[in-house]
């Protein structure tokens, strides 16, 4: 539904002076008196991103704030501030709001981002928490997902799968890991792994206009993914779940072959960093085992 | 509820040098690479701020994007950019989403405002959306609420009351008007009345810790709240409803006496532009009537 409403949109908005970049990205782009900023909001509904109160407000609260740091991360911009809109089940609103915010605190202040205002509201539906932030862009960015090449490696961060176990509260947004990299190494392109590592790979894709190969015994898989196929019993695989799952919020990296090979080697990240395959340029995705054999890839995940 | 948590945040939040302005105003104030940029959210929810299906989705969608617009006024900010997050109900959500746009995005193209992007959700809940706006500080800006001093006149841009009649829906953001005033007169503090001119009133007291006093016989009142109070039938009066019903989305202006004179004989505004009182030193509501005798005013209005 999202991705069609986009470009429903697309044909009626568009970038220009103000708005570099708007739709499509992780965050948008704006340029205003000479300095370039991103913005980037999202929406989570009890139901779907969480379930009260089985997941506490605290946990709630944080996810929400991490998915939008997340974004940042992806276009490897700093935090600089953030507004928060909550509409809230009338009963035990405050104390709701309470813990909501005990969630969200701790994790700007970590990421030196201020909170810095918001709109609260009661009503008759369940919670909805929105989350907008600006971040500031570097020299050397930002980065988008428009940017691969072919012959380019795919780097990423950490591991994938099984986030339902509990990564998808409780991961660390690449916020640093973006900004160590992008102003010393050169990225071409970059997302975050918010719905699926294939599916948000097919999205660097088409942005960018070529194909990936990956190579499957290179993809980190997660401890969770594994513990998830398990638990699940429907004979998915571990590595179905790295592909497919979603809330990894990992970074897919666009890195020409050179500077990959510095960076597999440096290993500079304590989140780890692997090369999983290469940009090519038929378009499309595929999976290379082993022996060289390939085979398509569908690309899937959560759709909105 | 929001003002219990406002006070709670102030407690564990602050402004800093990033953002000199946070809570407590009608929008955060952004300092970064040397620029000066303002930020305000506005959540609205469907049986609260509009009644799907009779509130169409087109009118839905202006105000969503009106209320923010009018924020920005009301720091006499010029738009810049925003962002977009809709919590959709499952049934007919697209159709329901391109309903909101159709009626944000002629509203977006009339104050230059860019929609950059956003965030679409479906899920078992009621429509939700919150719009973030981003918008410039002019030289002489931002207005904030804690500039009015004793003696400064009250000015208000419109008329006031009725506004469930229509206006909640129909009105327009008074952008251009701050924007002329803040260039070419001082203004000492400002505010839009969202919540009711006596509340609202009384919100920049607070923040310029001095009362005020107002000339009953000076507000202006819309013609709809005479028709509102006469369908209501419950002995209300006009000037009840001008002075607490909200969503006017009008502006109250804190202005030295001597440049106020100079505005209500120039009258530049097509909306107009009335002197309703003046700023006193002691703290409080007053209403004055012909003959100078001075009734305490309980602010009354919208309490989130």
């Amino acid at each position: 539904m999202e991705q069609q409403l986009i470009r429903w949109l697309e044909e009626r908005l568009g970038p220009g002076p103000k708005v570099p970049l708007a739709l499509g990205d992780d965050a948008a782009v704006l340029q205003h008196s000479g300095s370039r900023s991103v913005v980037t909001v999202d929406l989570l509904n009890d139901g779907v991103d969480f379930v009260l109160p089985d997941d506490p407000p605290q946990r709630v609260g944080r996810k929400a704030l991490a998915v939008n740091l997340s974004d940042l991360a992806a276009m490897a911009a700093r935090p600089l501030a953030g507004v928060v809109a909550l509409a809230l089940p009338r009963q035990g609103a405050f104390e709701l709001a309470q813990g909501l915010y005990e969630g969200m605190l701790p994790l700007a202040a970590e990421y030196d981002l201020v909170i810095a205002g918001g709109d609260t509201n009661t009503w008759d539906g369940p919670l909805a928490i929105s989350v907008t932030l600006i971040g500031e862009v570097t020299d050397a960015g930002p980065l988008l997902r428009s940017g691969a090449r072919s012959g380019d490696a795919i780097l990423v961060t950490g591991r994938f799968g099984g986030s339902r176990l509990g990564h998808q509260f409780d991961f660390d947004p690449r916020v640093e890991e973006a900004l160590w990299l992008i102003t010393r190494y050169p990225l071409r392109a970059g997302i975050d792994t918010s719905d699926g590592l294939s599916l948000d790979l097919a999205r660097v894709c088409r942005a960018s206009q070529c194909g990936a190969e990956l190579d499957k015994a290179a993809i980190p898989i997660a401890d969770a993914a594994y513990a998830w196929a398990e638990q699940l019993g429907d004979g998915s695989t571990a590595l179905d779940h790295a592909l497919g799952d979603g809330e990894d919020f990992e970074l897919i990296l666009a890195v020409p072959p050179e500077a990959a090979d510095a960076l597999i080697d440096e290993q500079p990240l304590a989140c780890g960093l692997t090369r999983i395959g290469r940009f090519v340029s038929e378009p499309g995705l595929w999976l290379l085992d082993e022996n060289g054999s390939r085979t398509p890839l569908d690309p899937h995940g959560y759709e909105h």
